[in-house]
């Protein structure tokens, strides 16, 4: 993790360099130079003899990044565009190389394993060394994830002009690895549906930007998109249609796309609340199921939750949650938690009779109840995570290594670190994206996002993990994640909603905070238009007058 | 137009139809019966003897028709979408037939020619009668720009299901004109540039919902991407790159696709501010060109405004608006007048040694400069159309059928109704379709949208036309058009930001206002579906769950 006063000592050294133009996160430490080199036509990367039997992904990535090289075809965002950095690229050595090696010891494991580790287990660690005489190019790490995270910052080196492919900076040394170890993005697909090919557009931006965990909030009360086996049925009769279904086999698919780019997939089935759609297939597990007003009953339509006083929902729960958990290689596992509705138990006759038949209290319940469902997803060898009430409105008994996203605000962060949890922060305060397009309920007018404002990136990039924090806290924070809850969202504008936004968390929680906007802005533009020469919608910033002019469009300028 | 205690009564006679489900703009007359009809194999669209040699943008109106009724298949938006359709529409009688036809003594004049006459002498009525028993369908008006909407009507009363095309709703009798002839939407394309097929995608789609006018705002300061004859120049130098310039090929373009639809275009060239731009082919016209700190010299970076006490100047000025009112066939033009900064003016040495030696106010000057170039574009036919400044804030003298936009506040049209000028609706604080995304000014971390918040559909569609006007007032309302300003926009958002809101005001000002939004909901899902089946990424207004049950997502509910 991050000490409070490595960070201090970290932010210090980065002013000291002046930072590549185009790269996103910014490396944790970066010499570079001002010498031109193009790429040669007969470039090719080179997997020497540290790797054996180079991993099926590891060669991928390798025939992926050789892609990028060739149609990122990026002009470099300065007035003119490449067309000012002619005479650098002219008669510049040309790089014919690159080489990826591995340390000494290291073993070779597939990307995808080395990212499905622990998030703390995981070596992201990479050394990029680009000399400025064309002599070869070498990238170095301890496991394949470093250098797939290396290889993604070598192509970000790149500007394009006139058929040429150059870099500006060489030579170049950076000495790469992540502040915190879990950098995410969180998507809902059950306010409204996105098909495979959208969340796999999504891993590949992700992992553009570094991030390594997606937090995919699979299910909720609206629809029931997924295929567990052994409960089939929950999306027969819960899914919007039968296209809108993620099989077992998408999920497979999803997590193997993820994999091969570094990235784990933490899948999250939300209990007991935002679970109305089971009540299609199970509805005797379902209380309150689509009762009205839904507003006395749930936070949005519609209502319903699981049954927790219910052996028989719990042990349903607890099944479900097991057999969803086989389906991921992940060592996390969200069974949610978040936005339990008193009134709906209270007016539930099933719930109020088991309670009153066993003499428990509704909190004693729930407890039993976390118990059950914990256990049967730790029996699979994950660690729970759930939203922060799990530990801040309840008196629950949770295993210790329980990892706990805080959502309700940043400032609840601290309450959780007292009670030893560790953290994701996915504040709703500066990581929602959703925010800020007005009320969706109908028949309001004047309705306005609950969570407004609008949360930019300015604003996300400002987000300090440690703040009322102690030191002796610090270590708890795991990262954080930018969030899209989709109810006003589609794959229609999925791109244009997330980037490049998300890329704010994913800078400071690889980089780590403290970052300058004005500095940073520059290098989201540049890793925005990369984006699109990649196919993905991100959106402009400013108008491009202001993007090709670093620093011109700042509010003092 | 539209007059306040007709409004009362029509609201009262809508209240008594139950509406189609998926018509967008609801018609203003509509009578419909609960028969199933399914479109034949064979349908086909007849243009009768009325209308001898029909123009080619009617006949290519009928050929889209025709597209659209076949590639739709659009599933009605209820629980089990089409398949609930099945008991009605099999064995229902088969329409095979719809008929064109213009009334006595119609001109046959192109559609295109029809839109482009001034918005107050368009007829853009129509009716459409479909028979319960399969016998022919009829639609008929008085000029071809009323067929092309009842076209439009016409694809909307269809739906798919098991490759079937049907409608539930013969008899259907519709009579139908707009409340109000302006109905348009603005897009600026110098803040960031769209390609013509950007610009022609958002055509279609505004003609889905029958409306107008496009208005468009082709340069501002941050570039000028259009081609003027005999101003080459300043697309040359002053657009971002060669590839983001709108040539008067494009331009032609751009007007005979808007026609062909029913659509006029409306140019502009914001004056005397808003004009940096100009400054890279001709520094000599603009003051305090690119001058820091921007905030001081102009809204936005980068500063720049036309010397307007300069005889050089106004008559550049003219010359340029006179070059490009020609490239446009509409009876409108918009000279701007928006922002002016006075800072920018006092620090400018040429215009105040100008104003000097003329012994001229700053406003005088001004007076001098707008008669000039309105002189100039009335000249070659056109009305001229100005932002509210140049009315409100200004002691000018303009000639009486000057049209102002109405921007800063919804409050100022009493006050430009009091000058007896007329009125377009595009009030900042209901339709400005980018505000509440963030500050996008550069250093800002806490900055947000200047015009907060979000403008949902839903508040956009409470808007009244009429609000704080006079009856005697009410006839100077021509009508109104959502905005979208692009420094945060671009290709990539264009249509999710766009679309399916600026559906509110093209109801508004098609039906009328004070429509329902619990009814409304219903309708803008099915009409936004409709056009994503066409290509449009409308996005999601709320979670799918919602969309397939009307009024279940209300906040009563």
């Amino acid at each position: 993790m991050f000490s409070k006063a490595g960070l201090v000592l970290f932010t210090t050294l980065l002013a000291a360099f002046a930072p590549a133009d185009a790269l996103w996160p910014l490396p944790r430490s970066l010499q570079q130079g001002s010498t031109a080199l193009t790429l040669s036509c007969s470039f090719n990367i080179t997997i020497d003899g540290t790797i054996p039997n180079a991993p099926a992904d590891l060669q991928q990535a390798v025939t992926r990044t050789m892609g990028y090289l060739q149609n990122d075809k990026l002009g470099r965002l300065v007035v003119g565009r490449g067309s000012v950095d002619v005479d650098a690229y002219t008669n510049a050595s040309s790089l014919s190389t690159l080489t990826l090696t591995l340390g000494q010891g290291a073993v070779v494991n597939s990307i995808a394993t080395e990212a499905q580790k622990a998030p703390e287990a995981r070596d992201e660690a990479y050394t990029l060394t680009v000399p400025s005489d064309g002599s070869g190019a070498t990238l170095s790490a301890n496991s394949t994830l470093g250098l797939t995270h290396g290889l993604t910052t070598f192509t970000q080196l790149f500007f394009y002009h006139n058929a040429t492919t150059y870099m500006l900076n060489a030579p170049i040394q950076i000495d790469d690895s992540p502040a915190y170890p879990y950098r995410g993005f969180m998507l809902d697909t059950a306010r409204n549906f996105f098909p495979v090919q959208d969340v796999k557009r999504m891993l590949d931006a992700m992992s553009w930007v570094k991030q390594n965990m997606f937090h995919w909030h699979i299910v909720d009360s609206q629809s029931f998109p997924f295929e567990v086996p052994g409960y089939t049925e929950l999306a027969q009769k819960g899914a919007y249609d039968p296209e809108s279904v993620y099989s077992a086999q998408d999920v497979a698919d999803v997590i193997s796309h993820a994999g091969a780019r570094g990235i784990d997939v933490m899948l999250e089935i939300d209990t007991p609340g935002h679970t109305a759609a089971i009540a299609q297939a199970f509805p005797e597990h379902i209380a309150c199921a689509y009762m009205t007003p839904w507003a006395t009953f749930a936070n949005e339509p519609p209502a319903g939750q699981l049954r927790i006083a219910s052996n028989a929902t719990m042990n349903f729960t607890a099944g479900l949650l097991a057999a969803a958990a086989e389906l991921s290689p992940s060592t996390l596992f969200s069974t949610g938690g978040d936005e339990i509705n008193m009134p709906c138990y209270a007016a539930d006759e099933p719930t109020q009779a088991a309670l009153n038949a066993t003499n428990q209290t509704f909190e004693q319940a729930l407890n039993t109840f976390t118990q059950a469902t914990h256990s049967a997803i730790m029996a699979k060898g994950k660690t729970p995570v759930v939203w922060e009430e799990m530990v801040l409105s309840f008196n629950l008994t949770l295993s210790n290594d329980t990892i706990v996203f805080v959502w309700i605000s940043s400032e609840d962060a601290a309450a959780v670190a007292q009670q030893g949890f560790r953290i994701v922060h996915a504040p709703s305060n500066y990581f929602y994206l959703d925010c800020g397009a007005g009320g969706w309920v109908g028949a309001n007018p004047s309705g306005n996002s609950w969570c407004d404002p609008f949360k930019t990136w300015q604003f996300a990039y400002s987000f300090d993990p440690l703040a009322n924090l102690t030191d002796a806290q610090a270590p708890l924070v795991l990262g954080g994640e930018q969030l899209l809850w989709t109810e006003q969202s589609g794959p229609q504008n999925l791109d244009s909603i997330v980037w490049p936004r998300a890329g704010a968390s994913a800078e400071v929680f690889w980089t780590g905070p403290g970052g300058n906007i004005s500095e940073a802005l520059p290098r989201l533009h540049e890793v925005s238009y990369r984006m699109r020469q990649r196919g993905i919608n991100t959106i402009n910033l400013q108008p491009k007058w202001c993007a090709l002019r670093p620093g011109v469009c700042d509010l003092t300028a």
